[in-house]
């Protein structure tokens, strides 16, 4: 796919740069942000000028429907610099197609092609100097909408903000993840949200979050609301478990978010002559596999996280350690994944956009 | 119960008021606030001191966690003015109390009553003017809290901003209300965050009744997501059912508001000496009184619509429309709720809250 640019942008330079004053070895995720920042602003049933501007606080009205109903989506992206310093984009258009369809889902108008893309474009020219090189360095990019319009009453906004901020990253998760299935809580309803990127189906997910973490797990996958018998995602990653030699992992639905990662990881181990079956992994599977010793590994995958190995879960208080092994899939589909990305192996899938 | 005031509060003034430009005949609901608002933040791990100051827009960070992850909460209240010109809450305690539920479930701190109930309290003195007397005319109150912490990592805000606006109102739904029943999409999961007033549970439902509103309904009854078989609420009102002389109404629970009007409703029919129970109504069942005449009406009970009768509703594009009926419970109900809440008749429960 070609990006296509903007020929109408106002550009507003920062007149200063933070970038010396950033520690790229040791980034948090998500809070250190670039220079600009785009802005694109909804009124009177139109899209208007998109403006490129120094990152900085905005004004808003207390009453604005985001405040108070939680109208607001975002995307996750990545920038990648090469051994060239040329920066590069993986699957943008992914990204692009499924903002529109949480824009719709959330009643919120399309973003078009230009403004996203071409936006975008244009930011990542201006900021490819926090792009650094090298393996596990990134340059994460959240475009995201929220619902500016006033007043509080329940009903679609009038007039949305769309924008793009930059945040230089390395890994979203440091140390091991351990996780706990989901037995009580619920993170997506049938009929529900939860295939869009929307903002209230991320703080739902905090309280039982923090409760596993008071336990000592990273995160929760989650089961069907309705059963709590099928194995889902895990809100910031999809789950893919290895039984054997096979990879399980949840097929696509209104409850499970379809991820670029997911789908990447689907397309690279069908390449590679794994065994991939996408049908949902049923609790009790994961339990005897454990105890049997077929169950090999579990892996989330997910644009922040990139491919993460779990090693363990807890299931009504048991918990279950992932052996340790050898020929690791997840490990194996990271090092191919991230080698596309980088540009340091031929992208035999046409994935990689270059800037 | 007794409002406590608060010791610690800054008051800035709006050096002219709003309320002269202000056609309180022809309101729309929501979109008119008074001169003044409270706002009090959360940093460090405390609250600091509140302050009541003009209404206006303030500054907020792209990466505030509200704008990408929903971490936000909200209640609806209502002052009103009785003849003597004293102005009263109704019940404020429970929505002081829901409130800090909503927080617990999403992960946000609670809010001491002082800020809560004082600040209100101090507020309201302030913008007494702005509660106009007569029936139906009413002074809107919405407390909110918003994650105002910077960062796009999908984890909970360590700051965070709590507001009071206020709003003068009039009806919330002019005309008469048609509702659909939901047959495919819903509004909540078990083990979900539906019982609590969440920013995210709102925009969850604006596509579904956008697609509503295109066939003229101006709601959706939503049924249990996963079998679509019993009735629960209508996102902005509790729903009550009147078959023969009997009141039925959704018990609360994970995937239902506990709706203030809604325990209302039942204490003040139990009172009359209507038949109140509280049980799930199956859409079978609804279907099946609605074509033998059992089914005399049905109404939604919340604090911005009050008691809103329902005219008819549509399921699986079968319109069923209500009977006239001479003696409506609804309408009966109403009258008894609005009085107590303008003190035209004797409060016997101690709901209402002199400011």
């Amino acid at each position: 796919m070609e990006l296509k640019t903007l020929s109408e942008i106002d550009i507003i330079s920062a007149s200063t740069s933070k970038i010396n004053q950033v520690d790229f070895e040791n980034l948090t995720f998500g809070n250190v942000f670039t220079d600009h920042m785009l802005v694109c602003d909804f009124e009177n049933g139109a899209w208007q000028k998109p403006v490129i501007k120094p990152y900085e606080p905005f004004m808003i009205d207390p009453s604005a429907k985001v405040f108070h109903y939680g109208q607001a989506i975002f995307e996750g992206m990545k920038a990648y610099k090469d051994t060239h310093d040329d920066v590069w984009l993986f699957r943008p258009d992914e990204n692009f197609h499924r903002f529109n369809k949480s824009a719709s889902r959330m009643a919120m108008p399309e973003v078009p092609e230009d403004v996203f893309m071409g936006g975008l474009h244009k930011l990542l020219e201006i900021e490819k100097n926090w792009v650094k090189k090298g393996k596990g360095n990134t340059l994460y990019i959240r475009p995201f909408m929220i619902a500016t319009g006033h007043g509080v009453i329940a009903a679609p906004s009038s007039e949305y903000r769309f924008m793009i901020i930059l945040s230089p990253a390395r890994a979203y998760y440091s140390g091991e993840v351990k996780v706990i299935i989901a037995e009580h809580f619920s993170r997506a309803a049938n009929g529900g949200i939860g295939a869009a990127k929307a903002a209230g189906n991320y703080s739902a997910q905090f309280y039982p979050t923090k409760l596993a973490n008071e336990k000592g797990f990273q995160q929760i996958i989650w089961t069907d609301d309705a059963t709590h018998t099928k194995l889902e995602e895990a809100g910031t990653m999809n789950v893919f478990f290895r039984i054997n030699d096979t990879l399980f992992t949840a097929p696509t639905s209104e409850r499970i978010l379809d991820g670029v990662t997911r789908k990447s990881v689907i397309e690279l181990a069908k390449r590679e002559n794994i065994n991939v079956e996408v049908r949902s992994v049923l609790v009790d599977e994961l339990i005897a596999a454990a105890k049997d010793g077929s169950l090999k590994e579990i892996f989330g995958a997910g644009t922040a996280a990139v491919i993460n190995p779990i090693v363990g879960f807890s299931y009504k208080d048991t918990y279950y350690e992932l052996p340790k092994i050898e020929n690791s899939m997840a490990l194996e589909i990271k090092e191919k994944l991230t080698n596309i990305q980088y540009k340091l192996a031929e992208d035999t899938f046409g994935w990689t956009v270059k800037i």
